[in-house]
């Protein structure tokens, strides 16, 4: 049984995610991300606003169909149009037929909005505020009342922003959620305003849904749950119209960890790092490295004081332990690292460098001549996991490449065609292939295996999942030096492998072959530590 | 006469902004920046750590031939080794040879960085702090003094964390700079402990140095100045380790705008954004669109209600006028987006739809189904313009192609070949021409040029300046599909267009179509509003 939060989160992914510029879901895709949080123990998930799109209609059906262990869901909309009565209006029609548990409706706050934008009367908009609240509640709803634009309108004219609080309360709005919907809030303002509404809103009714504008969403979600608001709206990082909206992966962590107000269960804050990938990886929007908490370089060290400090002391420059969220520790190999942070490196790959400190030299000047050219081992520690190999003299090539020959063929309006042939190889034996693609990397990518599984069969047993193409420097156009970083799975785990060149094939084909190898590599090393384990056994 | 300024800006950009992960900048990289900063007003500007590397040494080099109009330039150090005396450590010897008017200076504030880090005693790293003010005030510098950790030192040992800033201030440190090298720190905890400190450090001589690692390095700086510090310092676009130092740009914009804390003149303020955009270029970091103020996105409306709205009143939906920090409001096209939209996109791309609404019904229907292969147009309105031209009938495809061919060649380890050929019809007339390039994309570029100047020299006005590649889907390995952007770049403006296709090399080719024909359409316009200005002189 789950204790009893302090605070509840709702999510507006869904909904209010989706306003952001290149964030789109399929109604399957909301509904997978809706379970997940579900999983998580969110407590309100916004699945959409049904009148406004066939798309967040969907998704409403579909959710008919499923049961969610925790979280209710809720679906959005605006109060009822001007001048008509409630039950005549399309849009609350629309909420009720989502046949969602809870309702969130807005209703203008600011005077300025009413009149130019909506072009109504004040009272009008009170009348249609009570209206609808009074409307849903007689439907059964659990009713979260929106005060869009809550601190602009109350700024400028705090005595009818009030009364359009009063309207929803009066009519039995469940929740007030005070919205800074411009995101130009200062927390400042956030705590003077909740204060003084705390005598209207009882503050255990009260939400807040803050935008990121001045870059300080976060911190006015935080600041008005210390004056002691008890929902926070947000989206899975941060995603929303312009800045975005408040960013719940760091609010959540926050709240718990370094406020002990319990929102989720501790032991789903630890799958915040995953939950934050998973929904970027949905969305198809590159994860944010630096991203609070979550990011990938969260937890990176690379200047050579902080580098020996953390070996030491993890404490020294980190002010969470990253495990607390699902995320790690990283030493970031670069131009600023010596020779210790090689030999981390080293070791969290699992190559031993032993005391030959000639070696290690090697392997520092080898990556700073590579990363002149524009590799970049960060990203793509397979690359760097073999580099280091090969230079310990642990691994060897396992093929020599005789040549290449890609050919792209168009004619008029027709699709083009990609051919690749090949030429390896593997000891004295020598192998050409030849195969065709989506594209010319497709097609050496089918050439190349087809090539090396009569050596290595166990290259069936590996995958591309994904295919990164980068430009070094963005300044020379078609020329560019072009970086292409390639993801490959098997069974056993994931691993990034890096090309550069000025011609993406090219850059292309080193990434290919260095996934092959570091499977091959790895593979033999497996070899190796079954050999050591057995040799161990036997003394 | 420049008025005097409540907050006097920081910028560290150059020094604690590299410790980012893949951020780095070459001395003369650095130069450009900080003059660039000087010209904006930023009163100090840190240009490295003299001791640690010989990049930040030739900086300093170079400096010392450089004139500053307004910012003090500051060297960066630690405090003396311990048990050495001040002159003979190499450190604070650097640091002098930097020949900066302002040194910049860290000591350790917790006492588990002083025990387990420098495993050195409390009272050493005392001595240490008050003999290399002391040092450094002898030799005439103005001294700012980072206490590193001071947060979390004060939290563990509120008397320790105080007497390493007595320390400092009675060998005559001009600043105390209170830092959360950790980034963890909440507001609330600031706004205390800088209340707190008020007694001991006065407040005009005292400044803040925050981190993002809760997301909250913009809130912790702006609360320090609410609680009474004169100094903020932070790094351009908040680059920096981990999660980045507290950022510039939305401090100086919440600062001056939001808060009439004077701290850059008003007219420099106005340069933020492309202050941001030209920093990320430097570091060749892609500009992050969401960014507070500067972002692409930062303007950006996206759904109907805000569209309609920001039309007939901007504050509707914008915390501050885009202009006041060089920005502007942009109206996304979306499958969110409906008639209103493209009417506006058209009236702002200089494309007269008139009232012909099966023209627009048109436009929506064909950018929807190219949304659907993977188009995205936000990010390339060269290609968006040109689609609705075309639409309308204003613009037809003044060239054909017959068919291209592209070849990559490899023997060994010699660096491959490429070549391309095309064919393409202008009128009656056909053209075959053939070219080689650094790579296949840039052999197609100029055998397409080679082959299209004859019929259009304007062609030689244009070139390519940016050439980026992205992947639509992510999941299929080398099969995915393809988005490829070009910005091509005139005397008159820059343009973005995109192709798609799962074949790097023809989604490049539509790319650079578009490009090409986009200049072309548009120097057809200006000569039809010659055309047009000639004919109203006339009448």
């Amino acid at each position: 049984m789950m204790k009893r939060s302090d605070v509840l989160i709702y999510d507006t992914t869904l909904r209010d995610g989706t306003q952001g510029e290149k964030i789109n879901f399929s109604a399957e895709e909301k509904l997978r991300i809706a379970q997940r949080l579900d999983d998580m123990g969110f407590h309100y998930i916004e699945g959409g606003w049904p009148g406004s799109n066939p798309k967040d209609s969907r998704f409403f059906e579909l959710a008919k169909h499923t049961r969610f262990k925790h979280a209710r869901l809720s679906a959005f909309g605006s109060t009822r149009k001007p001048h008509i009565r409630s039950e005549n209006c399309p849009n609350l029609a629309a909420i009720i037929q989502a046949e969602t548990p809870v309702v969130t409706i807005f209703g203008k706050t600011w005077d300025l909005h009413v009149r130019d934008i909506l072009d109504i009367s004040l009272t009008e908009n009170l009348a249609m505020i009570g209206d609808s609240v009074a409307y849903l509640k007689l439907h059964g709803k659990e009713v979260i009342y929106d005060a869009e634009h809550f601190f602009d309108g109350y700024k400028n004219n705090a005595a009818y922003a009030r009364k359009t609080i009063e309207a929803a309360l009066s009519a039995g709005a469940d929740w007030v959620v005070l919205c800074d919907t411009n995101g130009g809030s200062l927390p400042s303002e956030v705590t003077t305003i909740i204060a003084e509404m705390a005598a209207l809103i009882p503050l255990h009714r009260m939400g807040i849904h803050a935008h990121n504008d001045g870059d300080l969403g976060v911190a006015n979600s935080i600041v008005a749950v210390q004056a002691g608001v008890r929902m926070v709206q947000g989206t899975i990082n941060g995603f929303g119209e312009r800045c975005g909206n408040a960013d719940l992966i760091p609010i959540i962590a926050n709240l718990q960890l370094k406020m002990k107000k319990r929102c989720l269960a501790e032991e789903t804050i630890r799958h915040l790092t995953s939950l934050s990938n998973y929904v970027s990886e949905v969305a198809n929007v590159p994860p944010q490295n630096s991203q609070p908490f979550v990011g990938r370089s969260a937890f990176a060290h690379k200047g050579g004081v902080h580098v020996s400090a953390v070996i030491k002391n993890p404490t020294a420059y980190e002010h969470i332990r990253p495990e607390q969220v699902g995320n790690k520790q990283r030493v970031l190999v670069s131009d600023l690292a010596g020779k210790s942070n090689i030999e981390y490196k080293a070791r969290e790959l699992g190559v031993e460098l032993g005391l030959d400190k000639v070696t290690t030299k090697k392997i520092v000047k080898e990556i700073k001549k590579m990363e002149d050219q524009g590799y970049q081992f960060d990203a793509a520690e397979g690359s760097l996991s073999l580099l280091i190999k090969k230079i310990t003299g642990e691994f060897k090539d396992p093929f020599n490449l005789e040549s290449y020959h890609v050919m792209i063929t168009k004619r008029g309006n027709e699709p083009p065609l990609a051919q690749a042939s090949i030429k390896i190889s593997v000891g004295d034996e020598q192998e050409v292939t030849s195969a065709e693609g989506n594209g010319p990397i497709n097609a050496l990518d089918n050439a190349l295996r087809k090539a090396l599984t009569k050596f290595y069969p166990q290259l069936n047993e590996m995958h591309l999942v994904d295919f990164k193409v980068r430009i070094v420097e963005g300044s020379e156009g078609t020329a560019a030096m072009v970086k292409v970083l390639l993801d490959s799975k098997d069974e056993e785990e994931v691993w990034s492998t890096i090309g550069v060149s000025d011609n993406v094939i090219e850059a292309s084909w080193h990434a290919l072959v260095d996934s092959v190898q570091y499977k091959l590599s790895r593979d033999k090393i497996n070899i190796n530590n079954r050999t050591a384990r057995c040799r161990r056994k036997d003394s």
